[in-house]
Order: structure tokens, then C-alpha cells, then sequence
């Protein structure tokens, strides 16, 4: 009971100092909690002298992480460096080989590296636990790893880029178009100044692809995954969406077919009355539909300084308590190698915006490209002037381009694709198709 | 890795039999994702030659689960008997008392005799697990025993009984009264032939208390809960909480605050932009406030053969892996007695509905009672005729009661209930005023 688990903690960066900030505040609560304490003894980071808002004089330092990861009196090594390789890299090698467990937060480190690291772990015995590099303060993966780890999963999916729900939230309340809310939120802190790589889609790839992994046990890669971002939506979709019935989330999906497993990020339409749909702002979530569980939907904060130190605390107590757990939820050696399943063979409905030349036959044209390759339409919008419906193509004939929205019933993204390009071609669209994705809930 | 966890299942229900079923589908997955396996070795149930879906012809037949629960080849005895007495407690202290962990479904078990039975198990260093007993496949007792262990939880709260949200859901959708739905729900089989315990809110008391001892380290007794159910929720309050924003949902509610812990079951209005006023029919959420991990949501089914199933494996594989954590999440020698906050210095918001005389002054005195009481209103509706508002009193002079609702700005259960008992007093209302509270989220 007297005896205490000693932390070196490598970065100090929001998270880490969020991380020291916790265990000062909490500290004392957890050896009855746990049967044994935490202690930080030795810290590293860039710059030793920078000021900060706790007081690291109390720890060892370290002016390299990778030397920290395996002194002597280090039980857990806790990387809250970032960067997919690197010094992060070499630092959590070096502390699995000397038997150190890691705790981490860094989803691309764990994205490009995760089955080799999880490997090094598995041969030392060691835990190599990483709850906060998915989703924040949300136990994602303690969900996979263990409360549903006697289902099956067919499907993972969520709301994981905070930088993207806090867009197209302000977006959709605001009325406002995308790059004026991008700049709000660069000025806020809410994006980076290379905005790219959240809204781009890719930060979610990189932890769908972990979630993956845990609830398929296959060895996936983040580069494989179908990514769009969500700079091609623009305010007609939202309030096209709204009117529909919809909200336009961006959302990474893995799912089980008969094919291999689909993966997927890409804006999303889902239904208005739905949890999902009320996840606004910065908030992330993460779905699991597990064959016995049902469908579990977890809510919370996806980022932030505190709501992931409480995630690295949870893996830290976690080995406190005496448990390793292999990675992603079995053994290493039995991740299965991933069949990706195509794109192409995609399956649901879509959300298509066109803007139609009004004049004579240019809607039946568009119809007949979506009948030729199958595709049954549930509705069709036309949203200016309203009074334009039903009666569409009587109303097309002064030359202007009009904006009609339609939502098929469930096709393939191969046909969606084949007829748009067609419709593209035919001349009677001045802009390329919007096409949006609606995920059955 | 070829050795495997013995378990002994006594009762054979809907939830015991969903266990068989589960570990038969999914147990050969179990070694490579816990390293160690999962065996039934015994079944105890109250007739062993019922008419069942399962083959228990592999498993040792007891009699009397009390002897099951000590055999020597059972590791872990699985109650899924209920009830909170009886044979069910008999059974788990024979267990805990000869050294074998403990899983259990059964909450009002658990809401009697937890403590005492977590002393028992303490004493004898093995598990007493019971993620099936707080709203099914949810993983709630997990997060706060294991992902929010570092947090200082500030509220716990949730949607806890699927009878009741059903109910309020199918009013809502259908614009039916309570009794009707109520009476489809029992030929539907999501609702008792005697109701009482689900709609009265008792059965969210039960799992409220288990989930207070869990957040707040606090010795407490589901008796002392302040408890309303949802018999007297009107079609006009599912209509006018929709005109004002609102849906109506039954919630346990457990929150901190300076004179102690405030434990309370009634239909609370929420606003109906968030994920838990789209939490509908038989679906459950529990929702935590952590210091650090911010505001955490789970929502699920809540109850279920399979659901429950998932939750009772989930707690039999954290036994297979190895670990035996406090049952409420610290030793249980460190909860505290558990300090009340008094129902009437409950703080918040109020929906009031009142069926107020039409004749003149009538709403001047009910104002001022208000006022009296020092509480302020955020807004009025009187809903029909629509022309009344704005100048209520004007209108009401032809004797017939009309509908009123307020919505009361913060204000405290003692003055809101000052103010309504002297309002029923002056006789200018024709029914008891109906009073829902406001939960803030």
C-alpha cells in the first residue's frame, strides 16, 4: 500500500502539464483507489528553463527523453511528445525494451507505428496503454479493449476531429460559410494555423485506424482509409441538410462487409433527431455497434489539456492496479492482415446538390443518369424559387442555374459516381456535384 | 494460456441464458484477447427441466445455488437469480466467504447489501463485479471505476429506466396520455403487469444509490432518495415542454454540493438541443461531470438479455485477466457516511403548469405569491386561448380555468413549494399546481 508507481513523463506541452497538474491535485486519492500510488520522479522536455504553470524542480530532469525511458527508477514511461516518429519514437522503443510500461497520447505515432510498438510490448510483458490518443477524455478504447470485449463489432464510428464539429457547428448556427468560420476559429485556438491536416480529414483517418485495429483485429494502416474533408461544404448544404431533416457531421466509419472492412472519413448527412446529431462544437463521440452490447454511443470533450490527462491517469491507474492488457485487445500476433473493402462498393444513400441550367429537359436529362445506373430518388428539393416544385422541368426555362438537392434511396458508390460523372459531362450543370454521404444510425 | 476461468451460473432467466448463449458464440476468442479462457462448469436455476434455448446438459446441474456458489471447481460465481434478498444474497456471501469472485446483475441486491458485501469481498481478496446492474450493456460502473478513477466527480446522472423513457417517448411521438401508453407498453412487454416500481422511479433509485456510492466514495442507502415518478406527467406538460424547448425525461440525479450530496428521481425537463433529450424509448444514458475529464456521456440499451449478457462477460473477463479492483471504487473500509443535502435546498429551475380560474385578479395573486417567494420567471404561457397573451389578466374573465405555464429563473425546491402551497391556498386554481424541475447540462 505505501508502495508508489514512478512516472517519467517526457513532454510538457499542455497535455503533460495537465498531466502533472492532475496527480498534484489527486494524487492522494489514489492508493486507496488503486492499492498503490503514483509519483512523478523525472521529467524531460524541450526547454528546461521555459516558464511554466507547475513547478518541475521537485522531479529529476532530463535533457533527453529517450535516456529517461530507461533509467533505473522509472516504472512508466509516459510519451506526451507527439510526432509519428522521431525522438517520441526512439523514447517509447527504448523504455518497452527495458520493461518499462508506456502510456501515450500520440495517435500518429501510434497510427504509423502501433502494431510494431504494441509487438515490443507484448515480448516484454510491459503495457503499452494509449486511451488519450483517441477522442480525449472519452474511454474509447477501455470500451473495445474491455467492456465490449465479448462482442463482435460490425461497425466503429464517431465524431473525432474537434476542429471540424466546432466549424460546421458555427457554420450551421451561424449561417456563416466555411472560410469565414475557419478564420474564427484559427483566431480562437480552435484550428491550427496550417488547418490542412484537421480539416482535411486526416487527423480522423489517423484514430479511426486505431479504432480499426482494436475492434477488427486486423492490422490496418491510416494511408488506406477513403478520407474526404470537409472543405467543399458550403452553406446551401447545410441549409439544404437542415430543411431535409439532416445534419452534416464529419464522421470516420469502419465497418465489417462480406468484402473486407470498409474505412472511411468524410462529412456525413445524419438524421436531426438523433444523439449524434446534438454533438456540437468541440465535442467528440464514439459509436460501437456490438452484437451482443447493442449499439453504445460515448460523449465528451475530444481534446483539451485536462479531458486527456484524465485519460492518461486512467491508463496510468490502469497499471497501478496491476493489469497489462495486450494493445489492441489480443495478442499481437493474432491481428489478422486488413482486406480493405472498396470504396467503390460503398453502400447507403446520398445527398446530391446540383446546380441545374434552367431550361427545358435538363432535369429529365439528370433523372435519366440516375435511372440508368439504377438509382431511385426518396426525395428531390429544388430550393429556389420554391415555387418551382413539383412541376420542375415546366419551370426551368430562363437559362439560370438552380440549385436542386436530391437524397437517393440506397445505392452503391460506384453507380453515385458513374452518374454524376455522366451528368457532369452532359453540360447541364455549371458546377461540379455535391455529393454527401448519409449514415444509417 | 490454456487455462480457463470456471464459472458457476445460477439462474437461467432471459440474462442468465443470454450468458450461455454469449460464451458459446464468442468464448473461443476469449484466450488471445484476456489469456485465459472461459468455462461454464455448473448451472443452478429454479427448474432444472424448463423448456429452455440452451443445452445445459454440459454443466453440472445444482440444486441449490448456496452450494454451487462454494464448489470447489467453481472460480467465479455468476447470480443472475435477483432480488434483494433471499437466495441471491445467501448464495454470493457462500461465494465471497469460500474465496470465489463474484459477478452480479442484481441491483436491488446491490442497492441493500453492497457495502456489505464489498467488506466481504475485500476481506477476502477476490472481485465483486456488477456492470449488468446499472443500466445493461452501458459501461457506466467501468468508467467511474476505472476511466474517471483520477476525476473528482461533481454530478452523476441519467436516463436509468427504459419503461419510463419509453412511456415519455410514445406520449411525446404519439401525443397519447400516459395510461394508454402505458397500457400498450404492458401488452408490448416493456412494462410490468404492476408498474409501480418502474414508473414510480424506485427502480432508478436503486441503480441512482449504486452509482452515488460509486462516484462519491459515500456509504448511502437508496431509502433516502427523493423520489417522484412519471404517473403524474400530463399530455398538456409533453406539450407545452415542447413549446418551450424542452423534453421530458425521467432522470436520477446525484450531485455534490456544500451540505452534502443531493440524490433525487423525478421527470426533469431538458433542453431539446442535446444528446440526452434524443435519448428515446427503451435507450438509457448515464452521464458523469468530472473535474478533469469534463462532461462524459454514455448511452446505450439499458436493459436486454444480450445487452446484459455483454456486461456480465465484460466483468468475468476483467476477472480473467486478473484483476480484482475495490467494488466501489475505493477500499471499502474508506467510504464515508454519507452526508444528505436537504430536497428543499435543491437549486434550479421550474416548470410550473397551473389550471387557473378565469376571472379577474386570478393572476395577479399568483404572481404575486411568486414574487412573495422572491422567485423571478424567465417566461409565461397560457396556452388557449392563444390571443391572451400578453395581457393575461384582461382575458380572464369568464370564470373557465385556463392553462398557465412559467418557467422559474433559478430558484430553490423551499420557495418554489412556499409558493405553489399558497397558491392552492387562494383558491384561484382548479387542480395541484403541476411542478417539474429543470436540469442544467
Amino acid at each position: 500500500m505505501s508502495s508508489a508507481l514512478k512516472l517519467g513523463i517526457a513532454g510538457l506541452g499542455n497535455v503533460g502539464t495537465g498531466t502533472v497538474e492532475l496527480i498534484c491535485a489527486h494524487g492522494d486519492a489514489f492508493p486507496s483507489r488503486t492499492g498503490c500510488g503514483v509519483e512523478i520522479v523525472a521529467v524531460s522536455a524541450r526547454d528546461r528553463m521555459k516558464n511554466r504553470a507547475i513547478d518541475i524542480s521537485p522531479y529529476t530532469w532530463f535533457d533527453d527523453p529517450v535516456e529517461m525511458a530507461s533509467a533505473d527508477d522509472v516504472d512508466v514511461f509516459v510519451e506526451l511528445i507527439g510526432g509519428e516518429g522521431g525522438v517520441a519514437k526512439a523514447a517509447v522503443e527504448a523504455a518497452l525494451k527495458a520493461g518499462k510500461h508506456v502510456v501515450t497520447a500520440n495517435k500518429a505515432l501510434l497510427a504509423n507505428h502501433g502494431v510494431e510498438l504494441a509487438r515490443l510490448a507484448d515480448d516484454n510483458a510491459v503495457a503499452l496503454n494509449f486511451e488519450a490518443a483517441v477522442a480525449g477524455g472519452i474511454p474509447a478504447i477501455k470500451t473495445i479493449r474491455e467492456s465490449l470485449l465479448a462482442n463482435e463489432i460490425s461497425r466503429v464510428y464517431g465524431i473525432l476531429n474537434g476542429t471540424c464539429n466546432y466549424i460546421l457547428t458555427r457554420m450551421q448556427k451561424e449561417e456563416r460559410p466555411f472560410a469565414q468560420v475557419l478564420e474564427d476559429a484559427q483566431h480562437a485556438g480552435y484550428a491550427e494555423a496550417d488547418p490542412s491536416f484537421d480539416v482535411g480529414g486526416h487527423d480522423t483517418a489517423h484514430k479511426l485506424s486505431l479504432l480499426t485495429t482494436l475492434a477488427f483485429g486486423v492490422e490496418t494502416s491510416f494511408d488506406t482509409i477513403y478520407v474526404e474533408g470537409i472543405e467543399s461544404i458550403s452553406l446551401a448544404d447545410i441549409e439544404a441538410a437542415d430543411e431535409l431533416g439532416y445534419r452534416i457531421k464529419l464522421l470516420g466509419v469502419a465497418l465489417r462487409t462480406d468484402s473486407g472492412i470498409e474505412q472511411r472519413v468524410h462529412p456525413t448527412m445524419v438524421p436531426k433527431n438523433t444523439a449524434i446529431a446534438e454533438v456540437d462544437g468541440a465535442t467528440n463521440c464514439v459509436a460501437f455497434d456490438g452484437d451482443f452490447s447493442g449499439d453504445i454511443m460515448l460523449i465528451g470533450p475530444g481534446a483539451g489539456a485536462h479531458p486527456t490527462a484524465s485519460a492518461v491517469l486512467s491508463d496510468v491507474l490502469d497499471i497501478a492496479k496491476g493489469g497489462v492488457l495486450p494493445p489492441f485487445a489480443r495478442r499481437t500476433a493474432d491481428l489478422k492482415p486488413y482486406r480493405r473493402a472498396r470504396m467503390r462498393a460503398h453502400e447507403g444513400g446520398y445527398y446530391i446538390r446540383l446546380s441545374v441550367y434552367d431550361r427545358p429537359g435538363a432535369f429529365a436529362a439528370i433523372a435519366g443518369r440516375m435511372a440508368d445506373e439504377g438509382i431511385s430518388l426518396e426525395s428531390i428539393v429544388q430550393r429556389r424559387p420554391p415555387s418551382a416544385l413539383p412541376g420542375i422541368d415546366a419551370q426551368l426555362d430562363d437559362g439560370t442555374p438552380l440549385p436542386v438537392v436530391m437524397i437517393t434511396h440506397k445505392t452503391t458508390e460506384a453507380a453515385i459516381r458513374a452518374a454524376l460523372e455522366k451528368i457532369e459531362q452532359e453540360g447541364n450543370v455549371n458546377e461540379k456535384p455535391q455529393m454527401i454521404r448519409i449514415e444509417k444510425l
